[in-house]
């Protein structure tokens, strides 16, 4: 199943895509719920249910998640390319971290495909780019192995982890840098796990104004998923419609040379096999 | 005005502490919240409504926010003394920074006033204290100036920022050595701010076991209230209920000669005045 929320009557409501003919379906049944967490909570349903139908380009997306329960949390330096280009203009060191590097990004960062990046730039300039494969968690755990790790995932999504270069840095730890209020694209809708199958067999492109930046694939994790949830959920709570981005492939626009960033009018597009494009526009709010 | 949270009847309800004869009011007009947020988004009252009492003892406190609707927000490095201590024994630089340095805890790591921190010694058995001011934010603005900063903020509580020492510095970035669960006591209440004046005029100390171990004041902080609130807000949106912990003075326990670390058994007091005492039990989990 896909399942997206968006925009309708002023509020927001949450649909499933009919992947056949891409309509999204608005079910009428009154128990149907009117979030994302709820429908988590609840499981996914096995078959489309009885409906509206709206054709998808009438209908306006939000993230599929407005308002987790906790911070998206993300792993850095997760794809070993990705550590030797930033090794290269930073002073991090070239091998890989012996266990997860987790950071968060604040809820207020969220967008959903279609909706503008926008940046100050009297804040920062340095405005790039991060392709990541978004897992959503399903239900509670604590202690997770990774045994068992992939029966907590509900389903999967793109996300694009923008971040202000200069001041992820100068602020030391990575928080501030990377949540800019719609640093945190996501979407365009969860597929859920059943769909996807083996989540570390998945290409991953990012493109700037259609020229493909990053080019990378969920095999070339350096902690799979499974490793990922059993090292985050020890001795903590994971719960339903928690966010957790992977990690971001080789190509970001910093250690490009020259180095790159987003302007003004760029479109970055996030596209995750299986699972569909996440696009939004960039606007430089002066 | 002091805003508790307190269990009643299996769920939760917010109550007045009526600071003359230390009882709780539980106000009994229909319309008055159900949880400290909505509180906070309508304002605190002038005076005490109308309500059942009862004596402070016989109410099992809960932290006074339970759900923020972000991660919390703390701030690293924000006492010159404990910098210092800090650099001495890790690869850190005896000095200042030039910008906050901003990380989150997640808020399933938030526990009440006597209500116990539990660790697990397979995971860490290096569990460290922080007590810091924690700053309640009372409405919604982003790009706030430090002019007007103070106006953003409800109220004020004590935080104890429990950390594994060891998984802080494994992980790199902070988030999951300081997120474990039980990892964030906060209380015993709210005061608000009208009642603690300037916030930059506290003293704070921290007990184990009734020994003193941190003895700091609010104005030895690096970065005021106000400059913490202009930096974090800038291009972020801030929320009502939003929770920022302002840092630690010296005396954490891994920075002492030799190194102390919470152990089963022990019961940590953060103090803060015009504010009050939060105490919390430590549990070994095996």
């Amino acid at each position: 199943m896909r399942y997206v929320t968006y925009e309708r009557q002023g509020g927001k409501a949450v649909g499933i895509v009919d992947s056949l003919n891409g309509l999204v379906i608005e079910p009428t049944s009154l128990d149907w719920p009117g979030d994302m967490i709820t429908l988590i909570k609840r499981g996914s349903v096995k078959q489309n249910p009885f409906g509206n139908s709206l054709p998808l380009e009438e209908v306006k997306l939000l993230a599929p998640i407005l308002n987790p329960s906790k911070n998206i949390i993300c792993i850095g330096r997760n794809y070993r390319e990705h550590i030797s280009e930033f090794a290269k203009v930073s002073q991090t060191e070239d091998k890989p971290p012996e266990v997860p590097v987790f950071f968060t990004k604040a809820p207020t960062a969220i967008i959903g495909h279609g909706q503008a990046i926008t940046f100050n730039p009297k804040i920062s300039e340095k405005i790039d780019w991060e392709g990541e494969l978004a897992v959503i968690i399903g239900r509670q755990g604590r202690d997770i192995s990774e045994e068992v790790a992939l029966d907590y995932i509900f389903g999967y999504t793109c996300l694009n982890d923008v971040t202000a270069r200069d001041l992820q840095k100068s602020h030391n730890q990575w928080f501030k840098g990377k949540s800019f209020d719609t640093f945190a694209p996501l979407g365009p809708w969860i597929v859920t796990a059943d769909e996807i199958g083996d989540p570390q067999n998945l290409r991953l492109v990012l493109r700037v104004n259609g020229v493909t930046k990053q080019e990378g694939h969920t095999k070339d994790m350096i902690f799979t998923i499974r490793q990922i949830i059993a090292s985050l959920s020890s001795g903590f709570t994971l719960e339903p419609g928690d966010i957790i981005a992977t990690g971001t492939p080789s190509g970001v626009g910093f250690a490009r040379f020259p180095p790159e960033f987003l302007k003004n009018g760029d479109v970055v597009e996030v596209e995750i096999e299986k699972i569909g494009v996440l696009r939004n526009g960039v606007i430089s709010l002066s």
